[in-house]
């Protein structure tokens, strides 16, 4: 058993990520930190976990969390995390970090889309970017991984074995994704206020959103030349999920076949990306950690439709996922179906 | 033409009370009153009322309010609004209040549940209940409209008439009320944040509402007795509408089609309350300012379903009926379809 | 492994229940039974079994069944299941119907309510009513259990206890209740069309839903005398679950404490039953095989609020939970959390 | 007053129809037919409509139409509805036709897309395309106008002016569309069932949508080289609205201000379209006639956002504007606020 503690276990994704540790066998809930509470029961918090955990949140020192604990999970928002990282992991412990702080690689990049200066620039280089489908190998001797953004893994996952084949050209790229609105957190927000959101559909962050560096990123990483891609969100009047449409052109002339061939050879022994023959929906995905990809071949250009669940796949799942890479229990545990 | 201001015009109800009037062939919109901002447009409040009404919010003195308008629609939450009323009345207008204020008419029972004393006890006595259908007559010569709250106009119209007939009892009697969100208002809070109210339904307020002893007095003017309900508010992830279920015993052996008649007998004349053979939804008198009923015998009991769009005859819509009375124009007007 | 067998697969309660039996460690599933398809991947007709299931819905005689399952679980729509139990069981296999149909101990009273004669009335006297909190001990030696409906479970955890205590008269008793859509099964109606369904809210069955006798007989058996409840389903715009307002008449003045001390007693070791502090709301128990319960005296009345998810303690969570009880596993098993 | 008649007048268009003809001063309701139903009053079909509208549906024959009626709008199918305008014409009406029959002007491009024989094509050649802001002129002296396709009117408005400006290249175009469920029609569907729609997005119609050539035919007559547009639909769990995403290359280096102000001098006199600050959202637009538009250069690319109501501007409201061209009336009439 692995003691864990979860630091910032008040928002969406530190329920989701407590739900699935709790049922992970090899897993045990030794202390749930927040910064904002002294000893509250977590059931308070969160009453879906009514009988589930019985712990209090608590206002913990970095020291006190590392004597708890052998692996952390941050859920704090950005800069709070680095600066959390920056003291826990000097004390011996695995940290990973499901905030964005440790996802970019280059300071100034960060520096650029999130506004201040990153607390911990040093680490950038040792962090390792949890997607598993794409890095795992480099996941499994992390000491820190930084679990990637919601979008980026939508956009990543249906793109990427596309660039890697040469099928796809690196530019122009739109990625037109669409989320529902736990993807926000839990802070009320006049926007995000039910009669506003609901009966309600609106982009936002249009070029300037977090996600896009992030998706650049990982995408040039499998391609030979650098890429910038077009990154739309969308907020949709439902709690859960993700799907990106996302086109491209290609290189040469490609069909349907050959595009879905692609992506279903490089998935072939992945489980939990799946290429279906129906376009996918939310739905399909929903409250598991996986993710349906369908390509299709439209008047010459070429369009990839992608979905997951925006706390599972594209948080918590993924946190878990990354925590049995690290400890080397099968990918699935605790994560199926 | 009569000019009108409404105070309070940033939230849901200002918006639709802007709406009606914008459309109403008498009413001139004179001035928009809010205490919390300088000079903004409605527009950027209300970007639906793009290219509809041109108007700036301003602060304005009560003076400056009655330079300005005959008749002022008050949306200002309760306390605010008896004292701002209390300001103009002498300056000459006339109101019509959208808040708790002057809704009952004894002013412990009022410090009783909004916990504080009622800042302008005396025009209590003055004040008309604007129910048209139940106090019309009063409300044609009044200075000072008290527009009801939401459910206890779907329970009032719902119950009064049976009561009246004698046909139920007085006691006891459940209102097991629902509630689409808008009627919590504009402000954003934890419960009401998207993915806490959506997908989720819960009772609020158990045997503490503020619309119980307003339901419980309206009763009372057409019971033998006084009436004290069970009144049970819920909120519904949907935008807008109530719908009540009221139970009651009946005083004899009565039928689905009496109680039927007896409110079409009730209501025959009237243009918004309309008694259906099929139980009503919320989604018939959606963005209108009627109400539908239905009543059934069940296993020797009472039930009677009532429907009304809170935002229209549930408060703005009400208001623009209690404004056609006040000055003699068709109770129908601005407010059909 | 006990091999199991569910007929009736593609609708939303066996979609719950393949999800759970996918999980649970002594449950294999052997055979998807419908009687509309002929060999399609079930992961064709649930796309969010894609990588979880890979099994075949097959139209399979009950001899076949038989030979491939010791435990059917019987999803049928009523009277097609009594037909398929009464061959299953004398082949040997033990059944938990998912349908109406072995609920009603009186032949006469189901003839009533589902207006045809009863298909099987000799087994009704054997069969066990499956709400493992009432009535465990039956269940534990059943061979037939007939899984109880959702609304009856959520009203009979919140009143069996409180009538049992002769805390509340037996009459009259009010329980109102709202059903996320899913309760209605599957097939597209033109009142369940999205448009139509979504920003509405609705009363249905008003004094005739099949689930009023089924309150009905088990609140009589915590009673000293017969209950007849006033029960009126609503339709709320949410996928999932079921709030229950119970409205009862006190025997003698009793407190909320008193009321919320006596159902924390009968259920201080069940594990799926929890008294909150408060008010519970329909999130609290999504995607659980949980009931939260809150009682509050109101004016002199007594009103319980009952909160389940409809698919999973409502039906497939509470068939998995008699499915433990039968076979003497640990009862939370696979069911949590 | 002009004596109209509405055929096809059960389904979600014929409703909105309905509820502004009501409101028009200039307009009577002369008949609702229905080639379903016999007589049935039309607040039955549509209990929204009670004590609005009280005529009967009614199976009328062309002649019978044309004897009540001076102008048609015809709700029904594509391919029904050529057929009945191609039988109502020469009896002297005037007919607006929301169906999809006399949009496409070659009826080639009809056959290939919709499947099947064009049941009038002589009537392409003089029947106009009801976009108001852009083929006004046309409108005023038809006999025949075709009200255009939701999905296109949102397109279009955002691209035409950018293109007859040569601001933006014919070629790629991008167009992800999402649209509420209601623009799918009334009758129940699978994937329209309240369970399956709620809670979920999807893409459809990939590459095959009969929208696709219409937003061809329409951006062509604003560009110099025809144009093959990309266009994505996707389905929102809300029931009204659409918002389209539109993706360009620039021909030259433009910034976001003069897209905006291209798009501002183009609509500077138009009541309905508006280009604003803010990204514009669905909320802002329902239930009005409006659409608002914004454009952003996004890392060299363009992007135009535009919102509209699907079932107003997207459908009826269009049919009242060209209504009130085809009569001489102001464009607003009964369309405002």
């Amino acid at each position: 058993m692995i003691r864990t503690a979860i630091i910032g276990a008040s928002g969406y994704t530190g329920l989701e990520l407590l739900k699935l540790l709790a049922r992970h066998p090899h897993a045990q809930i030794s202390a749930l930190v927040s910064r904002q509470t002294e000893r509250t029961p977590i059931s308070t918090v969160h009453p879906s976990l009514t009988g589930v955990i019985d712990l209090p949140l608590e206002n913990l020192t970095p020291v006190q969390i590392a004597e708890r604990a052998e692996c952390v999970f941050s859920c704090l928002p950005h800069a709070a995390s680095a600066e959390m990282c920056a003291q826990l992991l000097p004390l011996g412990v695995k940290v990973i970090d499901l905030s964005a702080d440790y996802r970019l690689r280059d300071a100034d990049v960060y520096q650029q889309w999130y506004a201040h200066k990153h607390p911990d620039p040093t680490r950038l280089k040792t962090a390792v970017y949890g997607l598993p489908e794409l890095y795992r190998e480099q996941i499994r001797g992390a000491t820190l991984v930084a679990n990637p953004g919601c979008y980026p893994t939508s956009a990543a996952l249906a793109l990427a074995p596309l660039l890697k084949a040469g099928m796809i050209a690196p530019e122009p790229i739109v990625i037109d994704s669409k989320s529902g609105v736990s993807g926000a957190g839990r802070d009320p927000k006049p926007h995000l206020h039910y009669p506003e959101a609901n009966e309600n559909f609106s982009a936002y962050g249009v070029g300037s959103h977090r996600h896009m560096p992030e998706i650049d990123q990982t995408l040039s990483d499998f391609s030979p030349q650098p890429v910038a891609v077009v990154f739309t969100p969308h907020l949709v009047p439902m709690t859960r999920g993700i799907l990106s449409t996302c086109y491209a052109e290609p290189t040469r002339d490609v069909s349907t076949d050959e595009l879905n061939a692609t992506l279903r050879k490089f998935y072939e022994h992945e489980p939990f990306v799946h290429v279906t023959d129906q376009l996918p929906t939310v739905r399909d995905v929903a409250y598991t950690n996986r993710c349906h990809l369908a390509a299709r071949r439209v008047r010459g250009h070429v369009l990839v439709v992608s979905v997951i669940d925006n706390l599972i796949k594209g948080a918590a799942g993924a946190a878990v996922q990354n925590f049995n890479l690290l400890y080397g229990w099968p990918e699935t545990t605790a994560l199926s179906p």
